[in-house]
């Protein structure tokens, strides 16, 4: 018989095997190691890093995420460990948490590997959880167990804290999972970098019907990658002639996590060590040449946004709209009016523009927003937006070179003269400081505000440099051609 | 505390707010009802029709599903209203079975409204079941219930079975739902057309935040669509010059259900009766021009599969691989191989290939695959297939224009003559039966096998006309670019 509610109904159930069919949204890994790091980043956490690493236990790969968070109580832990329970969605953390559904922790765990320990340690109390698809399987588990083990962080001894299953918890994660005694429990937490953090353990991760590891660790020892697919994969004894390539020329987001991470947020406020090397965090708006931007007023929201549209200067190939959703990238490149013509005409090629959709609502994944009529309102605005964003560009690219056959200047000098400031984080506040293009013939991988040539913000204590918000927005240039248009029409 | 299982050890818990979390994975309506349609074909169910409508009850609009399949047992309706369970991963189901995860009810009904009401009925008892946001909402609940009351079938009076929870099920299911009376419950038994079947009703269907209904129900009473997005929409003031359009010319199956339907399944086990008018039921295969079929083995698989390809006569502009997986369609229109190139020349345009990819998995939604090395390798092949087919089409076309140049025959002739044969599903047996193109003016929309022109065919008994499958499977055409590749490569 079913379990019964304080109402006496019967409760829904879980089965076991729904630890994967949650997983399963994310179709893609990295998409699952950003849910982990969202958790570090949101408020409640607020670690400052975050250490992503592969390491070998027992002949196990296993992944981990080591972060100098806040870590959990107990309770908290089981909450983690249970599903759709957030507290992000009230109060003031909604105004920036990534969280929204009290599922990241289930899925993306679930997704990159069978098995998951979490230690945590909040100051006070140190506690280890365990999610375990082989435990349950094991154990021939009717509903999701969760063994959850707190131990006291003050006395010397760390000793454990007798609960109602604190017992039969630690029996249950030393029989069934990697960890074997109660020493190496604690060799996780000391592994921790700070007194209060949390340490993600995920073993049994996923395989390739051929054996290896969907992730490639071997061919950048410092980046997670999505293995290459080589020609002869795909058909014994063809010749690859030269105009076929098994895969086209994707971003790189796609397929190297430390070039997805750089990209993740807007503006990020945890940083990742990626296998001991720290993620450059790239402000895509930075690196675009051309840059103008727009000002989208949704009909149905009282927020103004700002578009920022530039011109991709290395990868023309790569180009459509960089979605955000509360400083967390949600959709890269979606193609928007004229660049989704089939036309043949290259029309709207290497644009990239750049927004933070609030007002939208993410999908179970976060790597799409749900296809709602404000959705597509939205993609209808952006594409017009971006229309009129071409047509400047290109009707200013037209006047330049005319003034260019006049100087007989080189079009790559003209090119170079767009590129803008360098933007660079500072290690210690993670502020975003800009200098001078040439200031840096190799970029420093380690700066802090102390080294910025400009005097004016030389200390964290000065603020970052503004950007305009709110009702300030207006786009940024005079959108010429329908100044135009009008003049003709009231003629 | 937390609740404690059989072993001592607490258990994961549900909020009620996962019950939206996990249904956002749907991104789109038409995708929570395809899940629907899935449960009542799937094995176990095997529903002969399903009738999809919209009705009003208390001025409030709901969604109805209503099919004729072998309904359910209290116990497996609590296995519905609970999370990953699942008969059809197992045994001989698990060879046709469409659902793999124990989550379609779930989060196909809590993405199309907040509260759904299951009758069903299995020939001994009928049940009602609740999964509401609103009742536990309502009733401030911590944790999922999911009030079920069993009545008798077989007594005049149908009277309540008394279990443990079933009075306070039925008192909560008559103060929380939009059914009020027990009479009320009997009615929608009965309004289920056989002795057996199952019908889900949903109310508080989503809205937009403009308050209107996520899916028009006025533009075609026969039909569901997403509202089409006006110009004026997008930009108060803006005066439509012609050259810009707000969504982009995508394939119906995007804003109207009842084409989405047409494609669904690759060949239909349960008739869908969409608003009272039947869903014709399109072999994607059949409708194309120039048909060829090629074979691909997967390396990582014994399985041999059948890939058609064809071009799409009237819309050119939807092109890409039509990506099914036990009947059910997963992915459409994906591009592969030359279709990807964004180089400006119009290579693979037109061109339509279907698959059945029984070897790859579906994502959480089923509108996706898993992005794993045997996907990508599989994108990969299909992308080599369709180029050879298109160099082969290319070809075969460019010899004919030379025929044609002496003939002086029109080139639409030459388009009509391609088009195969007409393919109808009978009303009876459900079998699909090939008519000469030129038989019929208007198609029929009833059809059964004793109409048809072909004596052999004439009868429902007759089996299905044959498709050539497993080891028998070869490319129907000579990849002539190979044969000569090949010769200038020995010479």
């Amino acid at each position: 018989m079913a379990r019964l509610s304080e109402q006496g109904i019967r409760l829904s159930s879980m089965s076991p095997s729904f630890l994967n069919s949650n997983s399963t949204s994310h179709t893609w890994p990295f998409s699952a190691v950003a849910e982990l790091i969202d958790n570090a980043s949101d408020p409640g956490v607020c670690a400052k890093q975050i250490w992503i690493d592969v390491v070998k236990i027992d002949d196990q790969l296993c992944l981990t995420f080591t972060d100098n968070g806040s870590g959990m109580t107990p309770n908290k832990l089981h909450k983690m460990l249970s599903f759709g329970f957030t507290e992000k969605g009230t109060g003031k953390a909604s105004q920036q948490a990534i969280g929204l559904y009290g599922n990241g922790f289930k899925s993306g765990s679930m997704r990159l590997g069978r098995d998951a320990l979490i230690f945590t340690k909040n100051g006070g109390c140190q506690t280890v959880g365990l999610l375990s698809q082989t435990y349950l399987q094991n154990i021939k588990a009717q509903a999701v167990i969760v063994p959850i083990v707190p131990f006291n962080q003050q006395t010397t001894l760390r000793s454990l804290v007798v609960t109602e299953d604190s017992e039969a918890s630690l029996a249950a994660i030393l029989q069934h999972s990697i960890i074997k005694s109660q020493e190496e429990i604690l060799t996780h937490f000391n592994s921790i970098p700070s007194k209060k953090g949390t340490k993600i353990l995920i073993w049994n991760i996923r395989r390739a019907k051929d054996g290896k590891t969907e992730i490639d660790f071997d061919t950048d020892s410092t980046d997670f990658r999505l293995p290459e697919i080589h020609f002869e994969e795909l058909k014994q004894g063809l010749r690859n002639n030269g105009s076929l390539r098994p895969e086209q020329n994707i971003p790189d987001m796609y397929y190297s996590l430390r070039a997805y991470l750089s990209i993740l947020y807007l503006k990020p406020r945890t940083q990742v060590i990626l296998r001991g090397k720290k993620v450059l965090a790239k402000l895509v708006s930075k690196s675009l040449t051309h840059i103008e931007h727009d000002v989208y007023k949704p009909q149905f929201s009282k927020e103004k946004v700002k578009v920022t549209f530039g011109v991709n200067p290395k990868k023309k190939e790569h180009y459509g709209i960089m979605m955000y959703h509360r400083n967390r990238l949600i959709k890269a490149y979606e193609k928007v009016g004229c660049q989704l013509k089939a036309s043949g005409q290259r029309v709207g090629i290497g644009v990239i523009g750049i927004i933070e959709c609030n007002f939208l609502k993410p999908a179970h994944n976060k790597q799409d927003f749900e296809y709602t009529k404000e959705y597509r309102l939205t993609l209808g605005a952006l594409g017009l937006k971006l229309n009129d964003y071409w047509r400047e560009v290109t009707e200013k690219r037209a006047r330049e070179r005319e003034f260019q056959a006049l100087d007989k200047e080189d079009s790559e000098d003209q090119e170079e003269a767009d590129v803008g400031p360098v933007w660079l984080q500072c290690e210690e506040c993670l502020k975003w400081r800009s200098v001078p293009p040439c200031h840096y013939k190799v970029m420093p991988e380690n700066w802090s505000c102390s080294q910025n040539p400009n005097p004016r913000y030389r200390s964290c204590s000065s603020p970052e440099e503004a950007e305009e918000s709110g009702e300030q927005l207006t786009p940024s240039y005079q959108k010429s051609h329908k100044k135009l248009q009008r003049l003709s029409e009231s003629h």
